[in-house]
């Protein structure tokens, strides 16, 4: 019953106009990413996605995956052929390098597309982007043999790829894993363990699957400090590279979830599975925080995506549910009602979604952008500045845009009333697929502490610090010009919010380490709340720009910045009470005993 | 998997030393509720509910109800024998009137008890909920010779009730329906539409249903003003007052909805069923809000009593698992980890749910002591008071308590990191039952209109005038207490955003009504959090004089006020925001043409 769009304008107005990928058409692969090939990768993608994956979102839900006897997983109906239209149609490959047989493209716009894969069909979607993970980090840490022997075969979409991280009495402190890698005589190793929560990790769709599994060495540390990587095949490879013998792992289970129905998320069992060494010997945090860095901004996307397609779905029925009048007065006056769209409340739920999904489309593929620029920019200190960033966005992308995206696909829900909770329209699927990305990939609580922690500390706080100048640079611009100047007065003052919590931070969370951790989630939202503001500054600027060049469609541009002042209007003031939260300290938050909850 | 333990020392403390129902000794039905007798109630409630409903609400919720091909539906496994078991209790009546075969027992502790049974089993607690609302309208608008046919059989459980408003194109705009009243010779009525979302519409607990159905007679009005109230019987009573023939009303079909499977939502098919008119001819609507307002408390007990189920397993737990370290060191040395209530941001959304609780149920039994006092206070004023109070409470306890409901459902599943997505650990059935409590008996937008273009006009203002002024000198009396003067300063400063905010619609919306409209939910929010300031100042200052008097279970009293201080520094700053929301008016909200979403 849902329908979904991909935004193809929108996508193309923030590459083009906002985040102005022409500027960097001297960099490698970006030469090739035209505004005419964009226009064509995104139709394109848009097509395949509202035609062949969008129609197979509910049924997913509704049939799910099937573990047979046998321990084989079938997907729900029509995946499997969807998946070879995918595979065929090259958009697996879309950012690989060429030499691995992708087209590479620039990643912002894998990234673009991504957003449409996800939102047409979250399940299937989870699919290649685990794939993408796996592939990072074989990029990354692997071997030429390795790049080699795995690469093309995922690239091509063929074989999949999985990341095995979680066991079921450890998530998010892996240093307590169990899962044991004895070295073999040919050094290879054995794999010993279960894993669970393994998403696509046993699934009819390819003709491999490429799992990449943390274990520890029978002499290495028991703790985070003894943890490899290892690749452990699905079908251990003949030596033509073809798949061969079955290696001893199995998927024991499928679990039963809330949502994410047409992904199989699997127990999986590894006993004495034949597994390789991929990087270093106790370096595999580091690998599988490659996997994870790109996992999390996949994951931040799929926030996005879902609201996305969640309040399209909320507006078509917002403009045909008749229901009420008008508080000024009957719109529609010929029927016995009018459509609820008139109604304030009902915009401020689909205002509150656009403000979000169209700041949070450029915040995205702006990281993206700096994705690639920490591989392409030209100089040591631009590639810096680019990883820099990315870090900082990392965990705001995952924790925020997820966070907005579970409240956006409720508050779509809620427009529809009370069908909104029938299974039939679809939109609590949404609500459903959406709560997940706030926990998977790391909490919103570890984003948050990963941004407090880590990537706020780090190099002295140069990330930070390089970020308030840009924003603060943008402020400075545009102050005096008339529609941009009470814009960024407003985000002017969340800056000040953020300067002010950062500085509660450097001086109480040193000596006293919980006021960072009961600072961390509102922290995260505050700086989310900074770059929403200073990506909406960007958007009025381009829409601003635009019209004032003639451009077509001028209702576009004027819908940005009409969008763009209530942002500034009725999202941006949240700060406040961010910064409230972060300088009220832990005091309160740590008295009880434990006994006491 | 989950368990419950139904918080009878706090609903104690609340009742004895926050509302103080002594007070209230003097009047019909109080005199009976001693401290004593109110424990032996709430412990038979607690150990009834926690040991009989709550093992069913997982299988309630993997079971449901299912209709056969006969039209007759069941009940999940144990649910009819757990009804058995609740009517023999005589949970049904503990407010009904001795009268009619109740116990004659004030509201506010059949309100106390209704939290637990909801807590225990949100599917099933419908089943009575609806019945009490199909009384409270029987009582309220039928003829005697009604009331003594059907409040005696269903204040004893025997028979239960449903309200049949919603048809499949109108639900808040109920002017809309479409379902007919053909008066017969004999003074009966011949009704005929079709109803859906009937909750506990049909089921095998119960030896009749009372449908209470809206319906327009041929020479009413085609609008909201020609809505007429029915009692449609699902099977016509015999002259002895006996159930006999099977009535023309069935069931069609079973809704697949989100959550709360346990309980039966119908279709309702109306093919010439016998109903009798109740009330009087075209005041259907009047006696549609009094079932509506005992339902939305109902509802708004739904939000607080899923809050404190989910959030007890959630701190339960984080009491057990064991995953990385506290940031101010190890509090488990013995063990590889600490358990995760050591982490400030686990305690983060405790605390935010601990002190919405202990808020919320406060704020409810003063509620429901409202209720009792419009019926019984001794003054026409006193009643008229009450009245008004209960009046701006219902929109608030509806529309906020769900709302935090469901956001802390979802926080205590996010305490669960993975597993609060798997079904067995029961959380995410918490965040599925939570949901629909938005929704129904009125969306909390609906709510929040109610609120400020009803309640807050109405007579002038007088309601919030008077309510302003409790508040007032609430903050007057003890802005000099070293423990509460920080406290009611706080309390004060939300006031002062509540005063303006107000002060900006009586200004802004009488000219432009969208104002009003735009503004209503946050001004809901803002509301609430005066309201629960003022109840959490008060909790602080019982606790307190528990303390100095030296009672038992001092931490028990410390818990309280380090809980207040959580909630005034943590939670109550976010008044800002929503007076800035407020005030930022509709225009940025309505400026987008319809086609542009």
């Amino acid at each position: 019953m849902p329908s979904y769009k991909a935004p193809v304008a929108d996508t193309q107005f923030v590459l083009n106009d906002v985040i102005r990928i022409a500027d960097y058409a001297h960099l490698p692969g970006f030469a090739d990413a035209t505004p005419d090939l964009i226009a064509a990768i995104l139709e394109e993608g848009a097509k395949f996605v509202e035609q062949v994956l969008q129609p197979l979102n509910q049924v997913g839900d509704e049939v799910g995956c099937t573990r047979h006897a046998d321990g084989s997983v079938s997907t729900p109906p029509g995946f499997k052929q969807a998946y070879q239209q995918f595979c065929a149609g090259g958009w697996m490959g879309l950012a690989v390098p060429t030499e691995f047989g992708g087209q590479g493209l620039p990643h912002v716009i894998a990234n673009a597309f991504e957003e449409y894969l996800i939102s047409s069909n979250m399940a299937f979607a989870m699919y290649p982007g685990l794939t993408l993970g796996a592939m990072a980090a074989i990029r990354a840490v692997g071997s030429q043999a390795q790049q080699e022997t795995y690469l093309p075969k995922m690239a091509e979409g063929v074989w999949t790829g999985t990341m095995n991280l979680t066991e079921p009495h450890c998530g998010t402190d892996l240093g307590l894993l169990r899962t044991r890698a004895e070295p073999q005589a040919d050094g290879s190793y054995r794999i010993t363990g279960t894993k669970i929560f393994i998403s696509a990790g046993e699934h009819d769709m390819s003709d491999n699957i490429i799992h990449l599994v943390l274990a520890k060495m029978p002499d290495s540390p028991d703790s985070v400090r003894g943890i490899s990587l290892f690749i452990v095949p699905k079908f251990l490879l003949n030596a033509d590279g073809t798949p061969g013998a079955r290696n001893a792992v199995s998927c024991g289970s499928i679990e039963e979830k809330m949502g994410i129905h047409g992904n199989a998320t699997c127990v999986l069992n590894y006993d004495g599975a034949t597994g390789y060494l991929i990087g270093e010997k106790e370096k595999g945090m580091r690998a599988m925080f490659i996997m994870m860095n790109a996992a999390r901004l996949g994951v931040g996307v799929q926030g996005l995506a879902v609201s996305e397609v969640a309040c399209q779905n909320a507006a078509n029925y917002a403009r045909d549910r008749l229901q009420g009048r008008a508080l000024s007065g009957p719109k529609n006056a010929d029927a016995k009602a009018d459509p609820i769209i008139v109604h304030a409340d009902v915009r401020r739920m689909l205002m509150n979604a656009r403000a979000f999904n169209e700041g949070a489309r450029a915040l995205a593929l702006w990281g993206a952008l700096q994705v690639d620029l920490t591989h392409l920019a030209e100089t040591e200190q631009a590639r810096t500045e680019a990883d820099d960033l990315i870090g900082l966005l990392t965990p705001v992308i995952k924790g925020y845009f997820t966070d907005k995206g579970y409240e956006n696909a409720t508050n779509a829900q809620q427009c529809f009333g009370g069908h909104g909770y029938i299974r039939e329209w679809g939109m609590e699927q949404f609500v459903r697929d959406a709560r997940i990305a706030m926990i998977y990939e790391g909490t919103n609580g570890i984003q948050a502490l990963d941004l407090v922690g880590r990537k706020l500390p780090a190099n002295g706080g140069r990330a930070l610090r390089s970020y308030m100048k840009i924003v603060g640079d943008f402020i400075a611009a545009h102050k005096d010009d008339a529609v941009l100047g009470p814009m960024v007065a407003a985000l002017g003052c969340a800056q000040a919010d953020l300067n002010s919590a950062t500085g509660w931070l450097m001086r109480n969370a040193m000596m006293k380490p919980d006021n960072a951790g009961a600072a961390a989630v509102p922290y995260l939202h505050l700086m989310a709340l900074v770059m929403f503001g200073h990506m909406w500054g960007q958007i009025a600027l381009a829409a601003q720009a635009a019209l004032t060049r003639g451009a077509d469609d001028a209702a576009f541009y004027q819908n940005k910045l009409t969008t763009a002042r209530y942002f500034f209007s009725h999202m941006l003031p949240e700060s406040a009470v961010h910064r409230a939260r972060v300088e009220a300290g832990a005091d309160n938050l740590m008295a009880l005993a434990a006994e006491a909850f």
